[in-house]
């Protein structure tokens, strides 16, 4: 397995598990999270921030699986390519099951550390958005 | 206009013009190409190999634009989304045009040059190849 792929798997178990500190530290500084068509959240602070109302809109039941992962290095950049399914509660308590081809940049730190640089799990449907 | 729209505007004037000395410029040294699903070209040298049989292929006729680009910058990675028309003649005569949305990955060097790390005109199609 890639070690992208072992590093996405273990970044949606920190999401499920709702443990936020974990989560951040998947993220570069200045990372940058589309958090929905329109809306960026950039840097640790608003990332966090995001992700905490998400989980909160979600009623605590937010459950992200990637069951495809593909990965396109080109030097300390990488690609990621994912076929995620969100499971989760809306806020009237009805289950929701949504389907996104996502994508995600990672850049290798001079430590040799991968970190999630963009993380966009709207993938190429923000043009048609 | 983001600097990064005026680049890969500038790239695919480039390649139509089959001019790929100007074509290099815009790849880092070890960037990836995805030539199709498949099958990556890496650095400079690969690539150039591949877009002069993806030109000698479509008998010089290639022609690509993207009407749509979307740029999210995350620190000194950027991911670019584009809605692409290839208009070509394939080795029969015949003319084909295919759209994609496609995705690149731009990276930052140190004296400030955003260049291409990845170059995958397929985009998340990749996940169902």
């Amino acid at each position: 397995m890639h070690e992208l792929v072992a590093l996405i798997h273990a970044a949606d178990d920190a999401i499920n598990r709702e443990d936020l500190d974990a989560v951040m530290d998947f993220y570069t500084e200045d990372a940058t999270l589309v958090v929905r068509p329109g809306l960026n959240a950039t840097g640790k602070a608003q990332i966090r921030k995001a992700l905490g109302a998400i989980a909160e809109h979600s009623s605590h039941s937010l459950h992200v699986t990637q069951d495809k992962l593909i990965v396109v290095e080109g030097g300390d950049s990488a690609l990621v390519l994912g076929r995620a399914e969100i499971r989760a509660k809306d806020p009237s308590g009805s289950d929701v099951c949504i389907e996104r081809e996502a994508t995600y940049v990672f850049t290798k730190s001079l430590d040799g550390v991968w970190r999630c640089a963009i993380d966009n799990s709207y993938g190429t449907s923000l043009l048609r958005a």
